[in-house]
């Protein structure tokens, strides 16, 4: 397989555009955030991807009769359900010409397990770099960073020796550690025990029904929530390294900013404005 | 009443101590937390007050017990269901001989609506002034601070005009919010709610069987969980006072410190150490 060389940084001059969604977005009375999806890729066609999930049928139909609804002419339909199917170059055709892909919730293994430099992953970078969207809900929006989360249900201060378990993601955002679900499951310990792990990423804990949109360096917040940004560049103690086992976090100083709908952030500079 | 003019503020020279427990404390195997209150009150006597709860005699049975077996000799019970109870000199006479008292969880209004300004609270803060401890877990911790939290069930960011709603505590600690099963529950949201209001209040937020002991200006943590501190003086942004109704929490550059068992606090600087 190619080796693809162009992964949207954030950070970079990459010209595609990222829709990262904490999950349980709104469907029927108020689907602002499927909207701003629906704007951003006009005609489409959109390719709903449901890699992720176990029940792929269900899925592409609700999503389907959804983006229709909101004015996506075109809706395409990609299902991997192994390496077999993302090795096959016809299976992911479709990608070539598609304006914007989005990726339901589910397993996010299921997604890098399968995909991880197969040409799936490379026709997704290339649709990135060529101007087009990449959106993705609960799972499908944890892939999208370098390295993501993929255990620990949140909702207690993690011990240093019980840190989150972190596996590669797509790299599509380098630079963050994403967390979905946030203030719903109380997710605010293990995103600390992340970025404590290495403070050159930032953390971006992300409600439900909230979004953010990502354009080159900058990130804007959409939907009802809030996102929390989690800075631990000047951070001036942890005990991730030398913590004794079962010992629980601890880190000084850290810069935490919560954004609602409208607000942006500089992920070069780091500031909120 | 008299009116009690020397409640114990964070950064005062007031010589008492305060237990401030995140509820949930372990009972049976490891039970450090409420060891040390144990310890700190020798040989008593220690005044168990249920004020809080709908089940006096089952939390005064289950407390006596483990306090009496960690070696406080005379250990004692003070339940107060109304006013007119708190209100009869006689009644808390027992606060006056007190090394410490120990407040149950529950219901925070209850302590509060029937305790305040009544010869119980002068009690509790003669008691204070003369070196003595008073300890307090889930419901009897909130009510230390100035203001306590009483609704709002967390994990989810509110909205600015459902920030948390707040009442007068005991005031026993000022400069301060505090907010209990702090993790467990998701609160962060609602604690900086609570401190985004205004900023002269540093928020604490507890984990289960985590406590902080606060005596002159130092807050120190012990047991199994962390300490979240929140600190909001050098916010450069938030809604809190200019947000439409139904928009989700905003506020920029909050500092968050997370603290473990053996970590220290200094309230008066606002700083670890």
């Amino acid at each position: 397989m190619t080796t693809p060389t162009e992964p949207m940084p954030a950070g970079s001059d990459g010209p595609g555009i990222l829709v990262v969604i904490g999950g349980s977005e709104e469907k029927e009375h108020h689907p602002d955030i499927l909207q701003h999806v629906a704007d951003r890729v006009g005609d489409g066609p959109l390719v709903v991807m449901t890699c992720a999930t176990e029940d792929p049928k269900d899925a592409w139909k609700r999503y389907r009769r959804i983006f229709e609804e909101l004015g996506v002419r075109t809706v395409l339909h990609l299902d991997v359900r192994d390496r077999r199917q993302a090795l096959d170059e016809e299976a992911s055709r479709c990608l070539e010409d598609a304006r914007g892909v989005f990726f339901t919730g589910g397993d996010q293994l299921r997604i890098t397990a399968h995909l991880g430099d197969t040409p799936v992953y490379t026709r997704l970078v290339a649709l990135i770099g060529r101007g087009g969207l990449v959106a993705g809900t609960s799972a499908g929006a944890a892939v999208m960073s370098e390295m993501m989360v993929v255990d620990g249900e949140g909702d207690a201060t993690p011990a240093v020796d019980e840190i989150v378990r972190m596996a590669p993601g797509l790299g599509l955002l380098q630079g963050v550690v994403v967390d979905m679900h946030f203030s719903e499951r109380g997710r605010i310990g293990r995103l600390l025990g992340a970025i404590a792990q290495n403070p050159r990423n930032v953390g971006i804990g992300i409600d439900e029904d909230t979004a953010v949109v990502v354009e080159r360096e900058c990130l804007e917040v959409i939907g009802s929530g809030a996102v929390y940004i989690a800075d631990a560049s000047r951070a001036t103690h942890s005990n991730v390294a030398e913590g004794a086992g079962g010992e629980a976090l601890t880190i000084d100083d850290v810069t935490l900013h919560v954004l609602n709908a409208g607000r942006r952030f500089d992920l070069g500079h780091r500031r909120p404005h």
